[in-house]
């Protein structure tokens, strides 16, 4: 069986991509749990660094055999397991989801930097006032909001590409965020976000993330304590 | 054939990576070129607005299916042209060399921004003053040097899997920029950037970067005109 290393489920926002496509998607995997520590040194990178040079996760490893970068993973899942529908199986729909799967590995950095992902946080005041100040988090909530609406009217939903696929996994984070930060989107939009968040496999990993009790300082930039 | 919508040789690292792997594997394509602009309203951000909502360059089109982002590019090409080794045979190879584009794709950020892309000049002060103020970028080269002298171990050479492949694509802007900013790498890794810089393709778009008069202020934070 592989094994996939995350991180912290509140906050490791890339743990969560790789771990819900293999989960909604009925691949069978060994979680191993690491505590975000981003500091050289620490047993985050030490544990890390027997895996891959890389040192972030997460990281699928395969009979001894590490796979890192996300975008890597899943393309490694895809070919071990090309019965799962991790991709639309159309061949134009595969490329249009590998190109906003690509927008999101490197982009999206104004919402990424203003909205870390932090599933047990509820900052609705920390979104207006962020949504009213950073006209480049503006700009990439308006980039989100076209995208999933031209992919869901083009699919006619559920899911971006029709069912469930890696863009939805991809995507997730970014439901998350939505709801933390208490964004306004179209109602279309809004109930795509809501269909993500009620999958078993995502409510799984909320339900984990909510049980930690864990406040990483270094990714919490609005918040001195948990709520719960 | 398709089309490749790229922009200024001499300065988009992103455009010269699908353009050097089509035509180091001979896979035929007609070249679209434009002038970078970042400016909203733009000549190059309406011509690109009719094919991608992400208004970057590059773009593949084919017949009028337009594929951006170069991950998702390069994965459209080796769908679509299986016979050509665009990625290492072997899986875990494979798979080695999408972990290692991928980090190219959404990291090395302080070696991105303090030594873009610039075929044309040489700025071997500037190199050394980078390397002696800014860590991060000395991290980042320390990690290109020990990915390549592993992979260039692994395989043998002369490319970083064996044969020319995509991989080689994605660090050929890094080799043009430890070159034009005098970086001091072992002698098996600027063997390795040799390698790339001699390959007929990259001699072809460095003769066309070279021969563009063009002068990017935004591109260029070290230098107020060109060398040549």
């Amino acid at each position: 069986m592989v094994q996939l290393i995350i991180a912290n489920k509140n906050y490791s926002s890339w743990s969560l991509r790789p771990w819900l496509l293999m989960t909604a998607l009925e691949i069978p995997f060994e979680e191993v749990k690491l505590r975000l520590d981003f500091e050289e040194g620490s047993e985050f990178k030490r544990f890390l660094a027997g895996y891959t040079p890389a040192g972030r996760v997460p990281v699928l490893v395969d009979e001894g055999f590490a796979v890192w970068e996300t975008p890597a993973i899943v393309e490694y899942l895809a070919e071990k397991f090309p019965a799962k529908p991790i991709w639309p199986a159309d061949a134009k729909a595969r490329a249009r989801a590998r190109s906003v799967c690509a927008e999101m590995h490197a982009g999206f950095v104004a919402l990424r930097q203003h909205f870390p992902m932090n599933i047990e946080a509820s900052l609705l005041e920390v979104g207006r006032r962020v949504l009213a100040s950073e006209p480049a988090v503006v700009r990439d909530v308006q980039r989100i909001v076209q995208m999933w609406t031209q992919l869901l009217d083009a699919s006619g939903g559920p899911f971006l590409f029709g069912g469930f696929s890696n863009a939805d996994a991809y995507f997730a984070p970014v439901c998350t965020r939505l709801r933390t930060y208490g964004v306004p989107v179209p109602p279309a939009v809004q109930a795509y976000v809501d269909r993500v968040w009620s999958l078993p496999a995502m409510q799984a990993w909320v339900r984990e993330a909510m049980a930690e009790q864990d406040f990483l300082d270094f990714d919490e930039p609005y918040r001195s304590r948990r709520a719960g």
